[in-house]
Formats: C-alpha cells, structure tokens, sequence
C-alpha cells in the first residue's frame, strides 16, 4: 500500500468541524486557570476593572498603546515600500492579535506549525502559509484537511520525494495544495540549494497534478541578529542573492510564482530594498525584547524602532542581601535560549540571572532605586518567541489599568 | 489601612468551591487541543488503541513501565532508611502523578508555586509544602484560601517582616497558617543564615498567634548535580551541617519544630544518612533527564538508579545534507537552560544542536544507521522539569501503545 490509497486508508476524511471540535472561540476554555487567576479571568471576562497590583506573579503582560504603535509603524513600512506583509505568528501564536495585523493591512499570517495554522483558521485568519516542512503522515493530514477549508494555504517544500508525497496526500484528500520551494539562505536549517537544485524541484513540483506552485521561500534566522546595522544589511545581501536570482530565472522560464517571501523585524528595513522580494514574515515587531534591541538599528547603538509592549510582571520573594534580590520569576518565566537576561523597567545598575525553574536572582551592584521585599519589578523579555509560549495568557494593559487577556492559543505543541 | 484589616478589605473571603471553578477535573478542558490533536484526545478518552506512530510531533511521552519502576524503586529507598517523601510537583505539575506518588507512600507534595498548590488541591493531594515564601497580597490571600480547605498546607518564610504579613493575612482569613523557617544552605537564594538568625526567626514566629511552626526548610540546589558521587556527598554535608545544627538547637530549645525538609534527586542517596532530615523533595526521578544522568552514581559514570521515562518523539523535517538531519523539535520542544542537548534513544555517533524554536538540528558525524526524511527520532530530554513545562500533556506509552494522557495542568503560570 502506497501513496494516495495508503493515505485514504490511514486518515479517513472527516469533516472540519469534527477536527476543529476543541477549537472553542469562548475565552476562557482555551487559557486554562487555576485559583484565583480564574477569578481574576472572570473580573477582566465581565468587564471590571482590574489594577495592576491585583495581578499574580509572574506575569506575562502586554502595553495595548505600544503594541498598537508596533502594529502601525509595520504596516505602514510595508505599504510605503509596496510589500506585502504576512507576519509570523510563531511569535505570539494569538488568533486575536493575528487578527489586528490582518484589519492592519497583513495578507495572513505565516506559522511553523500546523497545530498555529489550525488554531489561527478556527480564529478566522485567512492566508495561511506554513513555514516549515510539513514531513509524515500526521501533518499532511491535517495540511490536507485545513487546505479543504481554507484553499489558499500554502506550505514549503525542499526535497522532491517530500513534494511527492505531499501530492499523494493531496490526491487522497481531493484538494491542490500550495506550495513554495524553501530555498536555503547559507543557513543550512532546511531548504535546497539556490541554482539548479532549487529550479529542478520547481520543475518536478510542476509536474504533480495536485500541487500548486506558488513561489519561494527563503528565510534567514542568521540575518536576523547579526549587530550593527550596515553588517545585518551586508548579511542580508549577501545571502539572499541567490535565491532572489534563482527566483528571477522561474520567473523568466515562465514558471507561475508570485511570492519571494523572507525577513526578520531585524531586517524589516533592509529587505523591502531588495529586488523581487514580495513579502515578509515579520514576527518579533509585535512585541520586541533584549534580543533586538541590542542589536542596534539604522540610527544607533539600540535598535529601538519598536517598543518593548512585552513584559514580566515579577515580586521581590527574598530581600535578605544588600547586593541581591530574589524575584519570583526564574526559567518558566523568561526564555532562557540565548545569552541576553531579562531587563528591569525604570531601574538601572542591576542585572538579572537566572536563579532556578522559579526564582530570579536580580544583582544590586549599583541599583538606582532601594529595592524591598514584595517590590513589584517588571521586566523586558530576553527573547520574546519562547517566552510567550511559557504562558497561558497575555493580560492587556493600558498604564496601570488591565482590559482584558488574549489566550495563547496556539501553545503547547512546540 | 494595615495589617489585617488591609486583607480583609483586599481580598473579601471567597468559598473555595468559587476560586476551584476553573479546575475543572475533566480531561480535556485542562488539555487544550486543536486540530487533529483533539481528535486524537477524544479517541484516547474512549479508550481506542493508538499506536506510538499516529501521534503528533514533537510529542511528549510519558513511558509508563519505567516510571512506575522509578516510583517503586523511591518509595522503597524512603521506606527503607525510614525518611519521609514529600515528592516536588515542579517537576511535573501534575495531579494524576501525585496521586501516585501518594499511593505510593508520600505524605504529599511539595510545590514551588500557589498555583501549582491550588492545582493539586483540586486534583486531592493531602500534604502540600509550597517551597518558596509566599510573598505579595495575591500569594498571601491565595495560600489562606487553600489553608481553609487543607489546614495541613504550610508554606516557607526566611524574613521576620514576611512572618508578620502572613500572620495579618491568616488574622484576616481567620486560619492559622503552617510555616518552616527557611535556611539558605550556602546557595544566596533564599533563606535564612543558619544558627543565631535562623533561631531568632522561629523565635520571631513562636510569638505570632496566628502562625505555627513546623520545621526548617532547606533545599541545596547547588547539591543537586555536583558531579561525581563522593563529591557531591562532600557538598551536601558541608552546606547542610549548619541547618541541621540550627534544626537540633531550636528542638533542644523546646521549638516545636519536627520537619527537616531537603535533599533532590541527586542526593536521595546521601541526605537519608544526614542526621535529623524527616524528609526528601526529590522532584526529577520520576521522569530523569539528560542533566542528571551526566552527574555520575554511586557505581559508576552514568547515574542510571533512574531510568529515562520521559522522550519526546520528533520526525526529521529535512535530509539534504549527509552530516545533518532536520528534526522538527526545538527550543518550543526542549528546555534550554543548561548546556546538556536532547540525546537520541538507539542511535550512536549523533548530536543534537538546538536550530531555533521549532528546529533541531541533528548533527550526524558518524551515525550507527542511516538517518531518512520522515524518520521519527525519540529524545531523552536535557533538563526534565521547564521541559514538562513546555506542553499541555504527557502522553501515556507502553511499548509501542498509546494508552492515554495526562494533563500537565498546573503550566502556565511559572
């Protein structure tokens, strides 16, 4: 048993519905609480005011003025470049807030994972486009399924016998299923080789009756965070020329691609520069954290283009040192993937270190402010993707005042 | 507006019935799922087998003979040198495994968090121990409410100041609330400096009525994965000599003191032979990870007293280049807070090299057999407890069977 009959047989077609069943829009079910943070998601449910003391600790918060900022700022760089824009919501992994990008001009949203890509069409995200490889039987399945639902999906490919099996499960499940050659950009993560290797699968994927080819796909996490502006433009050049030009030789072979789809928020004004390329999967603009900020920007040593709207709410748990204070919030509060730490908000000569799965260690050496025991302190996330997915909920902040939460409803499945 | 008067109007007393509303017992709701992962849930509900090869990835397996063994293979060790068990939830944060830790013969369970506490309380874990100070009114009014309805519960304190807001908030609760005095076994965590500090605070405590004191708390982190046996027994005698001292003096004093609580999974074969320590809050050897088995055993290189119950499966994404394979499991997949990596299950002359969020890369520099697009690889993880953290539940293996799942249900809030 092979191909399509193998597939029939494995994953027999059910209806969205069914598949979607758990995909609950009601607010409260999709961020799970326990004690009184269900409470606290009760109060914010019925509208009542809510003070920031009131929250527990550690908290994940949202500044709802700056991360309107972040948005506009964004779209409106897009449109003044004429680029499209499909941010990537591996970010926050929030139906509601790739909605707010999709009213600010967004053509969808990109993901990395099904388990996003269903989790935003149940919210009503239109233009999906999957950013990994969707390899083995469980996500071609469920590619199949939510391109039934919603057809203008797209995922990548970068080896023609996944291609070919991405056809028979499309031919099983009677759709077309998108796709975009993920060409890789010196990275060597995934995607084929610019040149031959990459036009040769866009030959071969033209020849699979079920897929649709789209265009390219190429993205490069190493141009990201490279610092100082000038060097991260270099970077950028440098490695996407090849894949701009093997997109430029489709286009001229008369193969029907329409997206080159790249960028990073640290490349966000770098990019738009570069020939060809149609869209970008920002992602981190949203939110912003010590990752980017010291990476520099166009205008000076901090890249400071977009606000930091993303911070922990934490409490001083131990105040027994004059050197040291001990916060409530250690490694399933922050991100703890690269080098950057957490940084205090309004409080200079300190610096935080990871004190455990649970406790923070902030170092007084010089701190401009006495710090006491049951201090709230907030912080700016080291890294904001990983660090949203420790949470069940972002709570929205206006100053002092919370609206509301916005579940991260895409987590928990990597 | 102070003292017991500021908790009352803060926090007005809520039955416990209201502040439990959201922990529901049912299975799902704390499970949330989408997709094709819900589907999955419901079949494993209704009891319907389902094999290993069905499953998502990455997906976090739970191998249910080796757990039981390492349960058994604790609970024995406990009953053996006659010492108590007060297992820590941190590591799983799930009620179902405290259960059987309880069965077992545990006297309850340790947390690191109210949440944590609440979430076991709902799920009926007697003997909950919450290890850190619960500091803040949210903390404090939270630990009062599940006092009210588990009296037993006790939490730590390392600060007079602190002593004096849990005894208004328990006035304004009208509970008594359970504490041991905190001493910092050399790690500048928390806690307070044994003998003449350490004594004065449960002097300090004695005289606040609404306050009793049961013991000492220390746990020496740093302990934990000293490498190499006999080094790690020289560490944790040195560190914990002095609490153990101060616990004689304030018995010898008349103190009411009878739980000398520590010790982890790295020493459940060292602080059993400490004199004075009631009990052990070891967490990891339930699941065991790659950070411990590299500290070395009591008979050897590989501390393997207990076995790897906890993988998480992935499929290779990509396989382009010979020295590499593409896994779709990153740093959404696996803790990254130490420097130890996920280690392939069967496979030798690997390693693993984080490649972003939802990337691995699997460095093949001389594979024992051949590594294909589509393989599902099985990892052991790095560090146990923040990569539990990382998803919404344990999927439940015996061999190549899926039997059910677990809810990690107390994630999400640190």
């Amino acid at each position: 048993m092979a191909g399509a009959e193998f597939f029939r047989t494995f994953y027999p077609i059910q209806p969205i519905e069914r598949i979607m069943t758990h995909h609950s829009l009601r607010r409260s079910p999709l961020a799970p609480a326990g004690g009184a943070t269900a409470g606290l998601l009760s109060r914010l449910d019925s509208g009542e005011p809510v003070h920031l003391d009131e929250l527990p600790t550690p908290s994940l918060l949202l500044d709802l003025d700056l991360f309107e900022a972040n948005l506009d700022k964004m779209s409106g760089n897009a449109k003044r470049h004429s680029i499209g824009l499909r941010p990537h919501a591996k970010t926050h992994k929030c139906p509601e807030i790739a909605r707010r990008q999709v009213e600010a001009g967004a053509l969808g949203a990109c993901t990395a994972t099904i388990h996003e890509a269903e989790v935003l069409a149940a919210g009503g995200i239109p233009g999906l486009l999957i950013t990994s490889e969707m390899v083995g039987r469980n996500k071609m399945e469920r590619l199949v399924a939510l391109t039934r639902r919603q057809p203008d999906t797209m995922s990548v490919v970068d080896d023609i016998a996944h291609a070919r099996q991405l056809n028979d499960a499309a031919e099983a499940g009677e759709v077309r299923l998108n796709v975009l050659v993920d060409i890789d950009p010196m990275g060597r993560r995934t995607g084929t080789t610019a040149g031959a290797a990459a036009f040769a699968l866009a030959e071969g994927i033209l020849k699979l009756s079920r897929l649709n080819l789209r265009g390219v796909h190429s993205y490069s996490g190493a141009s990201s965070h490279v610092v100082g502006f000038a060097e991260r433009k270099a970077h950028s050049e440098e490695v996407m020329a090849p894949p701009i030009e093997t997109y430029q030789k489709m286009k001229k072979a008369g193969m029907p691609v329409e997206i080159l789809t790249g960028c990073s928020t640290g490349t966000y004004n770098i990019d738009p520069f570069q020939d060809e390329i149609t869209e970008m999967q920002v992602g981190s603009y949203v939110f912003m954290d010590v990752d980017y900020q010291i990476i520099g920007g166009e205008g000076g040593e901090v890249y400071d283009d977009f606000a930091p709207a993303l911070t922990v709410l934490t409490t001083v748990m131990s105040k027994l040192h004059r050197d040291l204070a001990t916060l409530d919030a250690g490694m399933k509060a922050f991100a703890t993937d690269r080098e950057s730490v957490p940084e205090v908000k309004g409080i200079s000569g300190t610096r935080y270190q990871f004190g455990g799965d649970e406790h923070g260690m902030l170092q007084l050496p010089n701190p401009s402010r006495e710090i006491k025991l049951g201090d709230r302190l907030e912080f700016v996330v080291p890294h904001c993707d990983p660090t949203v997915n420790l949470y069940n909920y972002l709570l929205l902040r206006r100053g002092e005042q919370v609206e509301g939460y916005w579940p991260v409803a895409g987590r928990g499945h990597s």
